[in-house]
């Protein structure tokens, strides 16, 4: 049984419950998404039995965000990607994909999935194609036993490109950028080497036998997506996104649960009729989406492009935002890149929130700015997305004032007084909620 | 005579013509733009005989942005923010606002004035709150006298809260943040001191005079704008817009061009409607916004909260862009900062302008692209907002990487090969653009 076949069948899971609770919402409601497919709970039976907290992704839900970690062949040992993983955790990663496509990637999935408490999904041809001298080594049965083995490690849910097909091959020749993703274009060299179809649509029946054995989800990766604003939305991409609405249907029929993966690279002016078609053409199914960057020119900085993109995802309906780091088109995130890249998730996601009114959404906010308006640097701090950095900044701009000298106390130490009702940016005379405050008890005085 | 002035008149300006040519638009459309109030080109008659190369700010023109530097009582000297300024302007700040409230303000002015290429702003109020003890010293007379020092020094536009008025005041009781303009701060405390009605608003016809003899360009300040989620769209917010609205009208009959400032902090589904009806109220003129931060949650992210916020505002019509920085609500910026500023912020006017089609918006982007898949790294650098950063990371990663050692070169003296067909982000075997290019061979054989 899984997640879906349980709702399908009426009954409501423990994992359900659990969702409800954290999302203040009824556990009928959550069934009921779960059964019109709306909605899943990526929790492998195997991983169940471990840390894992269960937790719900669909579009009715708070906006959730995954961290992609893992190393690759040239860079980074396990323990680096252990110590990522539990990085992008404690910001507010709410799943993690371990895309390791080096070396010991079966011990450190097994790590990864033995310590953290969140979903952990995977692209199980990245290990396939690891073992091999050439991707077209593969053979059907080397994948399945591949997913099989992942499916009984733990792995929540897995990203298998099976929309592209082989009439889609020839769309991406008007493009300017061909196929970004990695599982894509692996699979379309497997398929013109063989001159065959796409193997994970040939055996997509006996995939989805093994992953509702296990209740692995299904993430069904988006192999073209748009790697550039001048291939977004093009023939290439909504022709395998039509695939991909046929086999959200047949892994319902093997009742598996489902979610799709989306772009990408997408300008302003066309993520929401992407989101809308996404969900339309995949029959509501949940939408996992990268970014979308929403401009190509600023490298070093893709994870402003993307939250911006992704901000907008969320609004209009995607469940999942896929996290970007500084590094995306460069190299691999260090801990600090994980750090800015989670966050200006959460920004995203939360931004989301807010805008679609989820329940309590924006209590935070208000408590943050009540605090911030009383000087309460304290709560003001534990209230942020990330308290250290706020602490941090806020320290560093005090100590480098002349007054942060003049008033007393070991600044020079590194301790610094928050209780002052102003901060270095204005300073005491020109602080607007300070003078607020004046104003308020002059007309106080004025009216009693 | 002013640029709106001669537009009305039907002359077309060497700044008018400057302005077309830098936006790819004719001339007789800009003179026409202007003409209606919907386009400014801030260029003080003073400022003009020096550096200044106009830059128009209207909505049917590319998206520019602002950066607000300055010193505070508390910190920095004017060397340090002269630098800051020239850094702002480095990373393609089209503006820059002079905030200054600490000493020395009036040299420091004058450097910027001399020595950048860009249009200059002010808040004069700032100045003569510096020269006493308390605002409610103040007098009207004293202020207008600050307003012409500082045309004269040649300041391009200024920030006057000229809209907020006493029956607004009451309004502000509702609010969790009160006021949080500056400007708008003092300008209440000295109502309420006084029992008067804004001095500015009172004033409102000699500053006019002042600011049409130098062609300043008047900013019409939001002294009631949100300073959190909670308040925004709010009575006070709206209310002062209905005064902007008016006074827009008023400065046009004296000749002056006219830009409106705006909020500030608004929840996502609210941006959309904020601008158009700014605009609305305001009869088109140009509308200059700060942010808005579109969640209270993440002090020292918030140039990403409020470039996400950014983005949507141009997209529907805000003509300039305020940067914030990741200091904002806890400190002043430093350099690094002011980049990080200025980047998010160029992301989120670029993002607009590709979104709303402005012309050759794309090409940059497009370039950018082709040579990402081609693997031309340094044409990549050179087409990035930031050229230094995107090398920095790109080179780091490769330092830090296996193959960077083994491939040969001096690598641990700082120098990588930039001329390799891969990042460390998926190493050679996972290069999504490398496999496309076999994949292409494969598929070009096969058809041959």
């Amino acid at each position: 049984m899984t997640q879906y076949t349980e709702a399908l069948a009426g009954r409501i899971t423990p994992e359900m419950l659990a969702v409800a609770e954290t999302e203040f919402l009824e556990p009928e409601f959550i069934r009921q998404e779960i059964a019109a497919g709306h909605l899943i709970i990526p929790a492998n039976k195997i991983h169940r039995q471990k840390k894992l907290i269960p937790a719900g992704i669909g579009s009715a839900l708070r906006t959730k965000i995954n961290a992609n970690l893992g190393n690759s062949a040239l860079s980074s040992n396990a323990g680096c990607e252990v110590a990522k993983v539990q990085y992008a955790v404690k910001y507010g990663a709410d799943t993690v994909m371990d895309l390791s496509t080096g070396t010991e990637i079966d011990s450190l999935r097994r790590q990864i999935i033995d310590e953290v408490s969140v979903p952990v999904g995977t692209v199980p041809l990245y290990q396939v194609c690891e073992q091999l001298d050439d991707i077209a080594d593969m053979t059907p049965q080397h994948f399945l036993n591949a997913v099989e083995h992942q499916a009984k490690q733990g792995v929540d849910y897995m990203t298998i490109h099976a929309g592209l097909l082989q009439k889609h091959l020839p769309l991406i020749d008007r493009r300017l950028a061909g196929i970004v993703s990695r599982g894509g274009s692996l699979t379309a060299k497997w398929m013109a080497v063989h001159k065959k179809e796409n193997p994970f649509y040939e055996h997509f029946d006996e995939l989805c036998e093994i992953m509702a054995e296990y209740d692995v989800c299904w993430s069904i990766g988006d192999g073209l997506r748009p790697g550039c604003l001048h291939d977004a939305s093009d023939a290439a991409q909504f022709g395998e996104l039509e695939t991909m609405g046929e086999l959200t249907l047949r892994a319902w029929q093997h009742g598996c649960q489902v979610m799709i993966e989306g772009p990408g690279h997408v300008p302003l002016d066309q993520i929401e009729m992407n989101i809308r078609r996404q969900i339309g053409v995949c029959h509501g199914a949940p939408f996992y989406v990268l970014g979308p960057v929403v401009c190509d020119i600023a490298p070093g900085y893709d994870h402003i492009t993307s939250a911006i993109g992704a901000t907008l995802a969320a609004f209009y309906g995607a469940a999942m935002l896929c996290y970007v780091t500084p590094k995306e088109h460069l190299g691999l995130p260090d801990l600090e890149d994980v750090r800015q890249g989670v966050i200006a998730y959460k920004i995203a996601a939360h931004a989301a929130d807010v805008a679609r009114k989820r329940p309590h959404a924006r209590d935070r906010d208000d408590e943050l700015s009540k605090a911030r308006f009383a000087f309460d640097w304290e709560t003001q701090f534990r209230l942020s997305l990330d308290p250290e950095r706020a602490r941090e900044y806020y320290e560093e701009s005090r100590r480098q004032t002349a007054d942060g000298c003049k008033s007393g106390g070991p600044h020079s130490s590194g301790a610094v007084n928050c209780n002052e009702n102003y901060c270095t940016m204005c300073g005491p005379k020109f602080c607007a909620m300070k003078t607020t405050q004046e104003l308020k008890k002059l007309r106080d005085g004025q009216t009693s």
